[in-house]
């Protein structure tokens, strides 16, 4: 199914209330605290958490607010920057499976082997037909994974509207607390709205094998809770109990 | 200093109230939650964190108590088991220089380098030779990262009585959501004792050039509320501030 990003809400439906949903996030956020311990435990299967987003979607925030009572021993964060001089050494999946989740742990990546069909598109580094191949080599990848090493995998699209993203990154100008993060780069890599939203649809679309699922992002509250509600969804359903010896 | 570990109380001082230390916890964790951040943004130093201990002093305990407010992003956890095959043809502190911390982070090592001075000590698979010559190339490993990538190094000895050990080993067989963690091996290994005990002090004398803080652990609420003051007193020290951009 071809996908327009923009005709897709940012926002939470207004019959949503942020109150009762803040309340409902709490009960999500201890529940998966102990649906984790069991998934250590158990030492059978894993999570793999994949977000992604345009600049200033709020992923660091979400890792923070979303994993937040999760036992350390049990999460695992990797952010993907720019690939350094050894990673463009090896193909592009080379350091993303490096850090594939081990059984009984959640892996949450920040950024993800997306972004090599992403910004590499928008500025062209990459033609059409090598994106292709790419995203054929990445539904393989992650089918690899999801079959031979019982890792189940959740891919967010963090949707912000272009107006939201603006207001995010001339805050980082002026909150003390968030200008380590500001990027004078950030502004003009925003400036390339459309053509990345259009390579994010094509990801939509080609790499659904394993469903993406588009989290309306402008409102922090409204974000954590359905990030948090897929994954209590998920883990549930791998129904696991703690291991018992004999 | 020549330490005998007999000497030293399991145990809290009586003086010392539970529910009032519980309650300087949870003040304490909101501040180290904090002060990771400004960690993390400042990104010029990093603390390594290193857990020692019997089996079932409480390691995995303390891990997910004391820093479970903390961004899973800022923090990452590894274990120590035995060594597999290609790390035994390195040289013992090869996998653990591999996962020293970077800079921003905070590292928790469950287990770590002492191991190759104490279990392998234990049941003689080195001598005293080696042991000694062990100890030297973990303080001048030690002294690397703390001069040469500005790591703090936090060394805890979670001390807990023999009786303590055995009914927490023996809670194992009985409590479904700690049987998981029972290995028929670790009642065996509980027999070593004294012989554990003399290798510990004998780290805690020959490795002080960063001091062990040995920590009551006995009860947990004491155990967790020293090892988060201790950290929360050193990343004060640290004195880091947002940075600021221009």
């Amino acid at each position: 199914m071809n996908i327009d990003l923009s005709s897709v809400s940012t926002r939470a439906p207004h019959d949503v209330d942020k109150e009762k949903t803040k309340e409902k996030l709490v009960i999500i956020l201890k529940e998966l605290d102990e649906l984790q311990n069991i998934l250590y435990a158990d030492g059978s299967h894993s999570l793999l958490v994949v977000l992604q987003g345009m600049d200033a979607s709020g992923k660091d925030g979400l890792i923070n607010n979303v994993f937040t009572f999760i036992n350390p021993q049990g999460i695992s964060v990797t952010s993907f920057k720019a690939p350094d001089q050894k990673e463009l050494a090896h193909d592009f999946l080379w350091r993303i499976h490096a850090n594939a989740p081990v059984k009984g742990m959640i892996k949450i990546f920040n950024r993800s082997h997306y972004e090599d069909v992403l910004i590499t598109r928008v500025h062209k580094w990459i033609d059409d037909k090598t994106a292709g191949q790419r995203m054929k080599a990445i539904n393989d990848f992650e089918e690899l994974l999801q079959k031979h090493n019982n890792t189940t995998i959740l891919k967010f699209y963090l949707h912000i509207s272009k107006e939201e993203q603006q207001q995010r990154l001339l805050e980082r100008t002026q909150n003390p607390k968030k200008m380590w993060k500001y990027n004078a780069n950030d502004l003009k890599e925003a400036e390339l709205w459309p053509e990345y939203m259009k390579a994010y649809e094509d990801c939509l679309h080609h790499c659904n094998a394993i469903p993406w699922v588009i989290v309306p992002s402008d409102q922090n509250w409204y974000k954590e809770y359905l990030v948090a509600n897929e994954i209590l969804k998920t883990l549930k359903e791998f129904n696991l109990q703690y291991p018992v010896k004999s």
